[in-house]
């Protein structure tokens, strides 16, 4: 499906990741709330968002879609193709803005759920047209945990799961759809499961809160962001695998090792016991602080993942991908008079050290990746280094002229001094995007048989595609600090 | 505590696991197994433990303790300090082995069982000096996952617990105490609530283990790494909090959110469909696939979650420290005769590139540690560089020698060429381990004011400190490749 807008209905946590989701891809987005506060709260949202997909993705990042609030619900769905539910989790609620969706929204609009855990066929039963209901219920924060369940009701219209599965996942998602309607779905239901026991163990004094999330965190959490319960189990039976490990712990099953088959008193007691100890284990940060450590903390998983391509790094490198394809910031037909566009960023907050500024091997890090660039562009691509080749580089040297900060946006370009059979001599300048010179980096490509791991000619096309460029570049001036040794004299 | 030798009772995957946590702090340990394949299991975690230390720490690592086979209990456990027992999970038979334990061990060994659910007061319950019997509970895999619940039984010696919470902290772990002793402590019955839900779930065809895993692992697995449930549930409060979040899911509890109440059958129908779907799922990688997967991910989640200085990356900066304080594979008296060793590490996996060897980026990496090692030499550490100010590096130049492939080990050495004010013109050559020189790096480094950002005199101490080696080093002859620019002729 073509999704030209999208209208959110309810500005809170989970509607305002939506939010910054779908802004994050170019789609216009149309918001209504009714509380006064709504833009105040929905910036906060947008401003940590925008902090972390800053430093998410290596690839250019598409321009954003317009962010509008509406003054009504009809307002809002007007037009829009994909529109978002996230009102507080009541059915007459819920019932009711469909009724106000439905008067104003296109047929063929779909009506996407945040529900946590309602039947999509008890939100659907008094629709006029429910085959476009669906649940997808993402995780908190929805900018940046790719997961969404999908579930359809037994009036969802195949099609429309369909269409929004295929939607979700251009967003950079990851959607799941759950094959039965059950209260909670799935996710809920495990978190739903292992609250109830956390809330016995703390109201039993067996441990705080913060005890209970170390143990988390520090433990078993860290397991659960790279594999789920059955992979992780299937790895701890060792060599005989799940059958041993079903055998080993399936007695458990009839041991008392939950309290779950009671259910703790939700009382005025309870909640000051949870609330006095989250706020001692928590309450040094604002919420704020801890949404912005949290999406710190996830960024780097994620691209920690991603390194390992794996699980929802995955996810981030396939959408990385259609961003570099999409060929956003980048030149398709380079101007050759000049020298060329081979990187365009944000600094990541890793390339960042102790003085605060970006780490000195982060500057030879974007050379790297703008020889790359420069490579791909005359033919040295994967298949290529498969094949037949490689790029090597033997010698470098580097003027590190200004220091840029994490988050900061930068561009490289890159010059060809000379291409002599296997030797290709280049130079390339790192800016600030506000056109301050950072750093230049002179270097020398030496092209190499992989399987030899020796010097080789390379393949003539991309010789030719060199070539091009040279003749093209030898007309440029020789750039300032070319040829220099490290403590020479200007 | 002083660990001077350890014993391992037990070599499955957590005594294994516990091996390979011990030997990596130098402790020497003993094993006794009666399984006769007990020697080649316990290599095989063995070698995957050493793939992943070897790119765990930025620290130079300690020296590995040696690993013994014993022939009994009494030959593993003599001379031992503490004693780790992961036996299998049957109370006689745990109690069986603390008695052969006691015939031969030390009164003031530690005895820590590995058990996930048994009582520590039934364990100690027949035993001679039953004070130093605790549970100490890891998580798979022992020598990645920091945090370990530490149990007393009734009998238990304060003593015990604490010199038993402090020597697991040398180790790198995070030690919990579990405040009053429950079967299964808290870590698993967390993860029994969610695995009962989980095995419903996929009995009533709701989703597979495939589904299930990747609502976690792409879902609210990704938060659980960096922080638990209660402070995740506090941050999903949106601005109102924990008490708001509270108010909102409370009533849940009473809603038919779970299917805990009852119990799923064990029998070999369901063992059938979740192996079956295991099978299916990750059948396609062995066992030792997966745990090598697992560590890269855990490794590389670890040094995410170090970069932002929170939760289990702050037990591993922590550790790191303490290596880096024990200066192992430093010379604690350099030898200023010669270029000072800087750097001695294994090429961590996430250095390499779509080439196979270490990313040119990476060696400037190494200069640049190599470098704030010299720096810390010479008084630039924390504090100075918090009241005084620091070295930018301006000007780099590097000769790419060889190539270098992920986990070998290399070092560097760092000559003074020249200091002069706030100049300091450096030279580092990286080796490999076996003599090779991969590559040598020039540098002019500056001084520079970190409030103002511009350039300033060094503190007197730190002048003299540079001064001291800058005069023995003007004896070395100029090294080969200084003063070279980038492509000129030898």
């Amino acid at each position: 499906m073509n999704v030209s807008k999208a209208a959110v209905i309810g500005g809170g946590v989970i509607g305002a990741g939506w939010v910054a989701r779908l802004i994050e891809n170019s789609i216009p987005v149309a918001i209504y709330d009714p509380d006064p506060e709504a833009a105040r709260k929905m910036q906060a949202v947008l401003d940590n968002a925008e902090r972390a997909n800053a430093r998410l993705t290596m690839a250019p990042r598409a321009s954003k879609g317009p962010v509008t609030f509406a003054g009504s619900i009809a307002d809002a769905v007007a037009g829009a193709d994909w529109i978002v539910e996230a009102v507080p989790e009541q059915l007459p609620l819920k019932q009711r803005v469909y009724g106000e969706i439905e008067k104003a929204a296109s047929k063929d609009a779909i009506i996407a759920s945040s529900t946590s855990g309602i039947l999509p066929s008890d939100l659907q039963q008094d629709m006029a047209h429910p085959g476009r209901l669906l649940v997808a219920h993402p995780f908190n924060p929805v900018y940046l945990v790719p997961a969404v369940e999908v579930v359809a009701g037994k009036q969802t219209a195949r099609d429309s799961v369909e269409a929004a599965m295929a939607f979700l996942a251009t967003l950079g998602m990851k959607p799941v759809e759950v094959r039965k309607e059950i209260e909670a779905f799935v996710a809920d239901r495990l978190l739903e499961a292992m609250w109830r026991e956390s809330l016995w163990l703390v109201k039993d004094g067996v441990c705080t809160t913060q005890e209970l999330d170390d143990i988390v965190r520090y433990g078993f959490g860290l397991r659960m962001a790279q594999m789920g319960q059955f992979e992780t189990y299937r790895v701890a039976g060792g060599e005989a695998g799940m059958r041993h490990f079903m055998a080993q712990f399936g007695p458990c099953l009839s041991w008392p090792w939950t309290r779950l088959t009671d259910v703790p008193e939700f009382n005025d007691e309870l909640v000051d016991l949870i609330a006095a100890q989250s706020d001692a284990q928590s309450g040094q940060h604002s919420i704020r602080e801890l949404e912005r450590i949290r999406d710190d903390n996830l960024v780097a998983i994620l691209q920690a993942l991603k390194l390992n391509d794996w699980g929802a790094g995955q996810t981030l490198a396939a959408y990385e991908k259609k961003l570099f394809d999409a060929g956003t910031g980048q030149e398709a037909e380079p101007d050759l008079s000049q020298p060329i566009v081979t990187l365009r960023r944000a600094v990541p907050a890793d390339w960042t050290d102790y003085n605060n500024h970006m780490n000195e091997a982060r500057y030879l890090q974007a050379f790297a990746d703008a020889g790359d660039a420069l490579l791909r562009m005359v033919g040295v691509n994967a298949d290529y280094v498969a094949s037949t080749g490689s790029y090597f580089t033997v010698e470098t040297h580097i003027r590190h002229l200004a220091e840029v900060r994490a988050l900061e946006p930068i561009f490289a370009t890159t010059q060809i001094l000379e291409a002599k059979g296997k030797r290709l001599h280049v130079f390339h300048r790192l800016y600030h995007e506000n056109g301050t010179l950072l750093a230049t980096g002179e270097q020398m490509y030496l092209h190499v048989d992989l399987k030899t791991r020796s010097a080789s000619e390379p393949a003539e096309q991309v010789t030719e595609a060199i070539a091009k460029i040279a003749i093209s570049h030898a007309n440029l001036p020789r750039p300032d600090g070319a040829g220099r040794a490290v403590g020479q004299p200007r």
